[in-house]
């Protein structure tokens, strides 16, 4: 509180100018002068006005955030992990929500509030590649999520077809034989739930396991009543599953209250394992195991490429960032200890 | 598409200033012209472009909405709701969080980002008074929640006793003696979980039923986590309670899973009320019994007092605004119809 940059300079024995040159991390300081005043800034805990920064640069410091749906807890969570990491270099977020809409995302790639954003994260669920190869905005696009795109921008995504792998691994070593998808798109193949899919099709064949149509139900969308309506849909079929894998946790919730209403037990008839690590999968009567993507990985590598992309190098390879991810094994696979 | 308002001109037989100065509600324009243009934007399907329309009045287009959690899906359905009413008058939302923490909330209404949004919608938990009387930046600011303020700002917020007592008087219409109010705040009355509270013990004081602090568990914050513990917290005492009512859905979730640990069955041993009816509450093994606040109501009148002061009067009275509320009951006190 309180310190200057005059302090600054004062404390390095430098001129205001060169230490306004550092914390603005312009060209032309020699790493000698960078380091004696980065010295006197870390002694005084001095916080330069990063709001006046971003103004004088001709930036608003606000990057926007685009996801499908901020009811969906996944994505709640990780705003909020992406708000914090934000906040780590004086950005803060504008969040929006595109209902998954074609149209709506490729607005906001567009960038219809140019004057109003330095750069933009984007989960897509519709956007094609062509809709990308179109865009004419010049801020920094970073893509989240599953959907692969053939265009020059950084993509973070996890391994979603390992991660299914892992998730259906575990089913089949505890011994389950008809392990179902639940929760595959109804309408193309690059559609979000393909390359779970792929993993849970590889996994299945690799284990000499069945992994036909009659063990995959499709749904309309990714929330809770969709799950129910698919897990129905499998439980009406002529030879039940004994284990489900959901495409996310909140169609594995929606799926584990129809077991309940139809009288079956997870997981002693039918075990299931989501895909988020939605906090809401550790507070069910049923606790579910569940794949957990590393939000805050996700978060801070989407802010970096966003903030190096801004400070210069925009035309530098797209980069490709695959944060981590584990199974976390929960009652509705291993039963309640009791 | 393609409708200008050089269209809107002819059809209506008047000048495109004309026109102009309906689309942007200028006045000194006749009820009887104003009618004339309308008829023809109507048959055209004229649509303004309203984001160069907010430019022009020297605005961004942009109201903030500041909860304290994204994290709790009451703020996410609340902020879907605001930004769908938002869209109707063209106004997008930035959407920030606060954590409920009061410097961060002051800073909020402080208008730390005055050059970019046009109005605030404000859910203060740790606010003061004297912060919202010190407040100097002039966008207009709408308080949402339970959080009483004696401030000249406009405030929407359900009638939070009389839902509680609505909550109470069906737990003790089942004949339930020992009703708990579950996660009433640790440090002062002030704080919101006061009204419901309140409401807690009008109701039972009415009924004739126990309400004293035996009956009362506070909880460090608003989460699953906090609800768990609060709940651990009751059974641990002499005398169990036949009833909880949770200062929200989160907190009740966090509740009955304790209760199933336990070996408690609800609502056979214990029946359990939340607060908020958020969207979780339908799909656990046991459904959540629940106050429903209107967020829809709370959405669009949050939104409609922004861009009322925004389009004149912001020196007029401010408003108290009380949405409704329904109390929503559930397997969690009816039990489960087999």
């Amino acid at each position: 509180m309180g310190v200057s940059l005059k302090d600054v300079a004062l404390r390095a024995g430098v001129s205001i100018k060169t230490v306004s040159n550092v914390v603005n991390d312009y060209p032309h300081v020699t790493p000698a002068m960078r380091a004696r005043v980065q010295q006197a800034i870390d002694e005084l805990g001095y916080r330069p006005n990063l709001t006046a920064r971003h103004l004088r640069k001709g930036r608003t410091g606000i990057i926007a955030l685009a996801v499908p749906e901020l009811g969906n807890p996944y994505f709640a969570e990780l705003a909020g992990a992406v708000i914090d990491a934000a906040a780590r270099h004086d950005y803060t977020v504008l969040l929006d929500h595109t209902a998954g809409v074609r149209e709506k995302e490729m607005l906001v790639c567009q960038g219809f509030r140019a004057q109003v954003i330095d750069g933009l994260i984007l989960s897509p669920i519709e956007l094609e590649t062509e809709d990308l190869l179109g865009r004419t905005d010049t801020a920094p696009l970073v893509l989240l999520g599953e959907r692969e795109y053939d265009a020059p921008y950084d993509h973070i995504a996890i391994d979603n077809v390992a991660a299914a792998r892992s998730a259906v691994r575990h089913l089949a070593g505890m011994g389950r034989q008809r392990i179902a998808f639940l929760g595959a798109r109804r309408e193309s193949a690059r559609q979000p739930a393909h390359l779970r899919l792929q993993g849970w099709r590889e996994e299945l064949s690799a284990a000499g396991l069945p992994h036909d149509g009659s063990l995959v139900a499709t749904a309309a969308g990714y929330g809770r009543a969709d799950g129910a309506q698919a897990m129905a849909d499998l439980l009406d079929r002529d030879s039940r599953p004994d284990a489900v894998f959901a495409y996310n946790d909140l169609q594995a919730i929606g799926a584990m209250r129809v077991l309940t209403e139809r009288g079956l037990r997870v997981p002693e008839d039918i075990a299931v394992v989501g895909f988020d690590d939605i906090e809401e999968s550790r507070y069910g009567a049923t606790t579910l195991t569940t794949v957990s993507p590393d939000k805050q990985a996700i978060a801070r590598q989407a802010v970096d490429c966003v903030v190096q992309r801004l400070a210069g190098a925009p035309t530098a390879e797209p980069r490709r960032v695959r944060p981590g991810h584990d199974l976390v094994v929960r009652e509705s696979t291993l039963g309640r200890r009791r």
